[in-house]
């Protein structure tokens, strides 16, 4: 107002612009005048808790405190290798990135290196060059091939290393796909109930709508084809339109493992609803019991439907990562989406848009390529690769269980033992007096209830409200990564019931 | 209008709605049903010439070809370790990042590795643990730390780590920084014509505008604050709301380099008109003639100004990068800027925006340590870190020279010889007949020049089009990174000659 009114008194006549002024006015990077949208965004993985354990985390380093603990344990995040978790990375995967960074190793070490990992840089390094080059936008095309030779192996139907994008972990990839997606505001994308918050995070980040449809926690966290036809309805009576669906399968933080026959009835209600399938299976290798609870991808289920006489060609994203499964290389940010059901003039705009970029970082692309060619038997390195593997699925399903069976027993806590993943989600009841509690600290309840939690044990986790949950219902999220169990176990158990003693349980 | 027509004969009342049968009726992935804003998105550096160039590579390697060249040179991107050029990698870089791959290799390996890398990957994996888990979402302290130190050493003024983001290169930090500021499409940052296309690509991602302004050919590429001025006005009548000023300096595709006194100017142009300054200083260390033409930060100048007097604060981001310099580890994906005169606030969003993505690849983070903390005198990889520096220093200044000189010397074509980056950016004039043709073949004339360059010899340029030019003037992009610098440009020469020859010069 002021602007306009000095505007008319034609008071600066010698400004370039009058508009100059008005803008001097306000300071160039405020809040205010930043894309609010991006202000929505939340991702309570790295929120609040997160940055609260990292202070802790400096106090125990810089000494001189008084908390009542020794090391802040991050369960927030599905993080193997971190500080204090500590999971060995895989030695074939480290021999074959330590050679391809000093090709000069080979020779210097003379019998340090086993002779597949030698084999297995040399053939690396003949098709990229050196390591510190741009790769193809899409990802070295050698790598790519072994992606789709491992997809073919997993999947027994033909894949193309053309469909195949490397990025930088999956999330680099799902955040290019909703961006692509988002034509309008009224645009929107079904995601499951609880989900990881990376999809409403990018989902905000491009002014896109979620679609929430509820998974059953009482049947096992399952996926129910009515809930998101329930959910599509809704959606259109409020005027979004649906563009895809997403499922993250095995489950975050679930744990879920989809069977074949409702990941057909999801394939057909995206062909009836012409939505895109955008399937997070990025722990598709971190199976408890894989003989009861195999896993089985969307795109073999795609064209097993096509072969047995689907019409619709439905599209669908498929990503992967090695940050998870047994690698668990999440620094090294590697990754891959494989498009089915693409066009070619579709999958060159992707192209464009991933080549503004530049490439997925090559030590992540050098990491996708061990994870998809590991050593076979016979190799020099296959049994210290079979050895460090197995004592990693070992030690998850073992903690996945003995967590589960624990947490169960605690009054107030129900925890479904999830067959999946790294994580588990276990139900708290929350008494009205912690309600109140919470809504004193202008928190939600689970919220506090994890603030309290790291306080008096330092073991950070992430309240259900990051992911989504039920109206009145509280959960959280935690990893099964802990190295020492049962003190891990002990500490979560003694909090919990001290929590009970002071808020009550009911 | 069918579906309309349809809807109101309610002939499909039992659908559970109607608008599911409209979006059957078109595939939910095709161009037109996605993001019609990134369809305009356009990257020459990896467009239709390198994606033609990547053909004739596949080409040689498969043989039976009948091709006039026996290798592609890839000149259309700074990417100085690719295949073919081989700049070789900075020896201390690799072999620090070696050790952080394969810590075991210090012990395995005796001798191998000199004591200041052992001292160096050991500091890292104290501070970071394993590169395999993720770090902080804004990067690894204690490498921000360095950063800082770097920054402070080289502008004698104080850098805080608090205000580091290191990044997937420095295009990540751009384009989330774009993104940031755009808040309606009415909004545009000013960029240099010529520009690094990265700009114009990420303003078209985020939906907003460009507002270009032209440097000065005539006086070596040269930043004129009035003709900044002069776009401001013609933007402002157009009704675009300008948000930042973006530097690029040294320049690309330029290779000019600013001064003191103009980059005063700027700083007080962007006070003035309430801007933040983008500025993208990637190629601080690639100077061909240091001691004539120095580096100066945006950093030392905005706190220079504010020492002498100035009271804006001025908001300034300033990217670097591990791609460029001597260090040219593209592959990497590492790079930092850095936030100055940014509040707390904002700087918590750049944060929670940042996480969304996890983090950046630790092989880049560390990378970059290594570029903020090189082997000092007295160190045991000193004397070879040195050499190797001087010699790719001294490479590139003398090839810029001979390649200037010589193109300079080719009828209709003009060279502003650069004192800094990696390319040259010649102009070359085209006949009414080359225009007609161009017209013809639906290209822009400077796009059939480098397509015939490239069929005739191997040698992958990028139009200037694709950076932006004065109208009926044209361009082309070349780095000066071949190793072969006589046969490179002969290559050229023999090339334009011919081109004379078929359309002349005028």
């Amino acid at each position: 107002m002021l602007v306009a009114s000095l505007r008319r008194s034609g008071s600066f006549l010698r400004q370039p612009s009058s508009l100059s002024l008005s803008l001097k006015t306000m300071r160039p990077l405020t809040l205010d005048s930043l894309n609010q949208q991006l202000q929505t965004v939340q991702y309570a993985v790295r929120g609040e808790l997160a940055i609260k354990a990292e202070t802790y985390r400096d106090q125990l380093k810089s000494g001189g405190h008084n908390l009542p603990f020794d090391k802040v344990i991050s369960s927030n995040i599905g993080n193997p290798q971190q500080k204090g978790l500590d999971q060995p990375p895989i030695t074939f995967t480290r021999q074959v990135a330590a050679l391809t960074e000093w090709p000069a190793l080979a020779e210097l070490a003379p019998g340090v290196f086993p002779a597949d990992v030698i084999a297995r840089a040399k053939e690396l390094q003949e098709e990229i060059g050196s390591i510190g080059a741009y790769s193809h936008s899409q990802g070295v095309p050698f790598i790519r091939k072994s992606v789709a030779r491992f997809i073919e192996a997993r999947d027994a139907h033909p894949a193309s290393p053309d469909d195949i994008f490397l990025t930088a972990g999956a999330s680099a990839g799902v955040s290019l796909l909703i961006n692509m997606l988002i034509t309008a505001p009224t645009d929107g994308v079904l995601i499951p109930i609880p989900q990881y918050p990376l999809y409403t995070a990018t989902l905000a980040q491009h002014h896109g709508r979620p679609i929430p449809y509820n998974l059953d926690e009482t049947s096992g966290w399952s996926t129910d084809p009515e809930s998101i036809e329930a959910a599509l309805t809704k959606a259109k009576a409020e005027g979004t339109t649906p563009k895809a669906l997403v499922i993250i399968n095995p489950g975050n933080p679930t744990g879920a493992l989809l069977n074949s026959s409702t990941m057909e009835e999801l394939v057909r209600l995206c062909a009836r609803h012409s939505l895109v399938l955008l399937a997070d299976e990025v722990y598709q290798n971190n199976l408890h019991d894989a003989k009861n609870h195999p896993f089985t991808s969307f795109k073999k289920v795609v064209r097993d439907l096509e072969k047995a006489g689907l019409q619709d060609k439905v599209p669908l994203v498929s990503f992967h990562s090695i940050s998870k499964g047994v690698s668990g290389e999440c620094g090294r940010r590697g990754g891959y989406f494989e498009l089915t059901n693409v066009s070619t003039e579709v999958r060159a705009l992707v192209y464009k848009l991933v080549s503004v970029g530049l490439c997925p970082p090559l030590g992540g692309q050098i990491g996708v390529d061990s994870m998809v060619r590991p050593p076979k038997e016979g190799d020099p390195s296959y049994p210290l690769w079979k050895s460090e593997t197995d004592a990693i699925h070992a030690a998850l399903a073992s903690r996945t269980i003995l967590m589960a069976q624990r947490l169960n027993a605690l009054p107030g806590v129900s925890c479904v033992q999830s067959p999946g993943a790294l994580y588990l989600f276990p139900r708290i009841a929350l008494s009205a007096r912690a309600i109140a509690a919470a809504k004193e600290a202008g928190k939600e309840p689970d919220a506090l209830y994890a603030l309290a939690m790291l306080d008096a044990t330092g073991i950070c986790v992430v309240p259900g409200s990051g992911f989504g949950q039920k109206e009145g219902e509280w959960h959280y999220r935690l990893t099964c990564l802990c190295p020492g169990v049962e003190e891990y176990v002990g500490k979560l158990e003694r909090f919990h019931l001290g929590w009970v003693e002071k808020y009550g349980s009911e």
